[in-house]
């Protein structure tokens, strides 16, 4: 899983794909984003699944207007999968990291692997 | 950050020397995973800072003995950085997921960018 990433036949690499959905919802346009994402995608997030792009979509679009800035770390690749680290700036925190580990076929993003600490984005009450 | 993880002038690459680093602390060699890592380690973990080999030591020797399995998901590297992320099996849960964006220089671990949702491997009261 070190190889570089090369693109599929549709000539965009899992990394381009998933920048541009990263991008995407990070500046608001959850549309272009969920034009990444499969109808059947899998997220994992912290305290249950999100299983298909409507449930997906919702989730994004609830967390979006609450990003006020945003900090990239890293971001590495091989064919099928990226890995993002980053800082998400929200009013109650921008030093608590997310990551996030995708799944790419076919040009759209399958699966979803989502990390973050709840009690660093939120009172512990609202957990 | 999507090449290939060539080999450090010691001949050990970036990705090699996390993976021994992960193996050993989660099979318990506690000595083995701390000669990977670098005198002066920042470890960024969810709740605060761990500065330096000492307070880094004792982290993982606290964390270590409540590991009951592991499930490896991905690991991604370049010449300095390594992603990993997998589910420690805990008492707690055996399906939250970790994410860890290590970097390396010199062969030794010199920074670790540590992710994990507190709640879902310890009560909130225990936050």
């Amino acid at each position: 899983m070190t190889a570089p990433s090369p693109t599929t036949p549709s000539g965009t690499s899992a990394l381009d794909t998933v920048l541009d959905y990263h991008r995407a919802w990070t500046s608001g346009d959850i549309d272009r984003a969920m034009s990444r994402v499969a109808d059947d995608i899998v997220c994992h997030a912290p305290g249950g699944d999100l299983i298909g792009k409507d449930a997906y979509r919702g989730f994004l679009a609830d967390f979006a207007p609450a990003l006020t800035g945003l900090t990239d770390i890293a971001s590495l690749a091989d064919d099928q999968h990226v890995t993002l680290f980053y800082y998400p700036h929200t009013a109650a925190t921008s030093t608590a990291p997310a990551a996030e580990c995708f799944t790419v076929r076919d040009g759209v993003i399958v699966e979803n692997l989502l990390v973050f600490d709840r009690l660093s984005f939120a009172p512990p009450t609202e957990a």
